[in-house]
């Protein structure tokens, strides 16, 4: 077994694939983009996409073999198999690390984790329109070198009330130009997964290439993994005898 | 609207149907001993089964109708319609309170609500084992009334791990006889509404007719209950115009 | 005993008395403005000052006899007698509901109950800047008849990183136009009682005399009532003998 | 600066002072004991005891100086003098990592950062009784290498309702033979520092002695320890000017 952390980012690369003011922003994919992004030695990355890839790049034993899965997706979330999201959902509550990412809030894998739709405020303006991402817990290992806050000069305003659970961990929280406030990093524990919410990252602005973003989603993969030594999962579990036998009350 | 807390409680009603030794513990149903057990004059109750009630007992306008839905099932949870299920979970997402008995923690709407398998353990014996719940937040309206620690003398055995999100507030904690433990009282909030889940309630013994649990469940009815003025969902929002103008950075 | 809630407002009283811009604002002082905001049938209110009053206005039986307390303090927190602080705790941890408002997050009793600084950002204008508090939980009961946002015109910013345990259930986040955003609605519980630290009330700008905020305040007072029927507290207790006796290990 | 974890065991040291048939169980003293039993590369191991050591061991830089503290304590805890609690609960806000210990949980140190009683019920008989502790999250990096339950033969009784904060992580929760439950691992965050209470481990009993239980003491040690690279505190932060300039409103 690798000691790095194996990485797959997956991205549905539709945008880039449909329009090309899209992708004069990602020429190579956002996949690629945030592959780039947060290489290091620590990690072992490999990239995934709906359309260029046999089963959409999660076939065969690859999500058996990622301790951390990337997901970017927006336009096709109802073309991912339910099958697929079954697999995905099974290696989250065995252990496997989940980041989602912007749109993602409303692919099946998200909801089908929260239990919620997932639905939010949001605002797109060509030009698009400032975000601060406030790191409200600087302790937190996913805000480790991270400035206090991220100027994000152009961003899609994602906004309140965020129909999610209340996180076990809320990292960031977002101020937007326009009015608004998003709880922006969150972080979940499923089953023996961890799952984190990263909420900035439009298709049409190039916020995948700042460093303090992408210094987060290194961070990111970082907490998410979880190599349990004995592999075991949460399973369901008959017991035949009892392991204490208590004397009968009289 | 009536000023009442419309209940409906629902029981898949399968083992009473085909045990007698089930029946003869619950003659009249699971659901019917409920409805018995938590009557008072701010609830209007209606019961419904799986077999003997059109549509599963659920169809029509019922949901609608109901502020509060108890949930008992455990042989047939794969019979239940996945339609049936995106419904309820639609409602509990408005606000629609759900109270799940048991091995409900199987049944396809707790897990769709909580993202995870709710495996654990159990144990079963023909004559049971001492079960004791202990109040851990005797503060908590749910726990109002009750004995800091209510004895179940004949119960099925959960124990942990139990694979399921942290409670938003964890109120009772279950000790058995047979050495382990289990998080038998647990609060959710998913969307605008409210979801309790209680361990205990064994179809093999007499456990609801114990008048300490009647208490815990038409407490769990008051708690989970959210009327909203406003009757407003947590819908997806598209936000044309900023709410605020910021001046061009220099 | 009284049916109504019994309010106790306490106000430190001291900007009102040493300047006259701010009683200029609160010319009866923020107490019997808020006093005078919430009232309703449901609320039996009293208040009670650092100066005018025998005892800081909490001596005698006042405390025993109130189920809410609401707490406005900045100026003199030092000057609270530790004693009182003790006082406070101990019916806070007893069951008596707790209203911590705007720089109370630095008095004595907010930050004993809490076990950190409380530290925050900040930000003071003569004229104040504009504030957004949203309801990031409409489905809470002290978010009922709120609307998703208040504009605030005029306030004095707090910002991130704020300095508090995580929220047992966070339900307003505000945006200020200077660029911060705030955790200024949080929810937690300690021992039987129920605390709400609620950020948003500059002396020296009206916002106690805004239907909204006056809207939160009182269904603050009603979430934080809680009248347990034995009135038991969370003592140390010795257990002489075992509840269950279990059969020695062979 | 060290690359290891710089750990102080702290001990009151009174009952092996005082007690012969307690000096028999901890010749060495429960601190050291501890220290032996977490003996391992990754940590720089002091201990310290109220009696033995000036300043009762925390003196000078010592603090400044210790990643993680281990406190146990019982008979004198209101010997500990305040001013050293102060120093205490100012360094865990500053990201020093805090194990608190047993009949720790009655502390100046653990209150003070809980801001509760701490009360719990308890049980103590010469010859104790068993306790099963569950990993009821197997995930958490306190509980790799334990097994599912830890058998203690001989235990003092800790039960519910532990009048604590819910915890931000509950890690495992205890069964006892005479019929108790006890939540005995739980996480905290207060300001930048990681608090974990274990509950196991009276001092008439060999418990410190149990390889499990010395896993879980070392998983704590690495899971309590963070090191923030700027060294910031959560500080109170005056803001002078706005970071973004919003136009007025027409």
């Amino acid at each position: 077994m690798s000691d790095k952390i194996r990485i797959t980012i997956w991205n549905e690369g539709h945008h880039e694939r449909e329009h090309p003011h899209i992708r004069e922003v990602y020429p190579t994919g956002i996949h690629q983009v945030i592959a780039d992004g947060i290489e290091n030695d620590d990690f072992e990355i490999r990239t995934a996409t709906f359309y260029d890839d046999d089963d959409h790049g999660l076939g065969g034993d690859i999500l058996d073999n990622t301790d951390v899965l990337f997901w970017w997706g927006h336009c096709i979330h109802k073309l991912v198999p339910d099958e697929l999201v079954d697999r995905i959902q099974a290696r989250v509550l065995d252990g496997m690390g989940l980041v989602v990412l912007h749109s993602g809030h409303h692919s099946k894998i998200f909801k089908r984790l929260m239990g919620t739709n997932a639905n939010l405020s949001w605002r797109e303006h060509p030009g698009g329109e400032r975000e601060r991402i406030w790191a409200i817990d600087p302790a937190h290992p996913i805000a480790q070198g991270v400035p206090s806050s991220i100027l994000i000069p152009q961003s899609e305003m994602y906004g309140e009330p965020f129909d999610i659970p209340q996180p076990d961990h809320l990292v960031f929280v977002s101020w937007f130009e326009g009015g608004e406030v998003f709880r922006s990093g969150c972080c979940y524990h499923r089953g023996r997964g961890r799952i984190f919410y990263f909420g900035s990252g439009h298709e049409a602005f190039p916020i995948y290439y700042m460093p303090e973003v992408r210094q987060v989603l290194a961070n990111a993969a970082h907490w998410c993994v979880t190599r349990h030594e004995d592999g075991v999962r949460l399973v369901n579990r008959h017991i035949e005898e009892p392991l204490e036998t208590i004397a009968p009350q009289s």
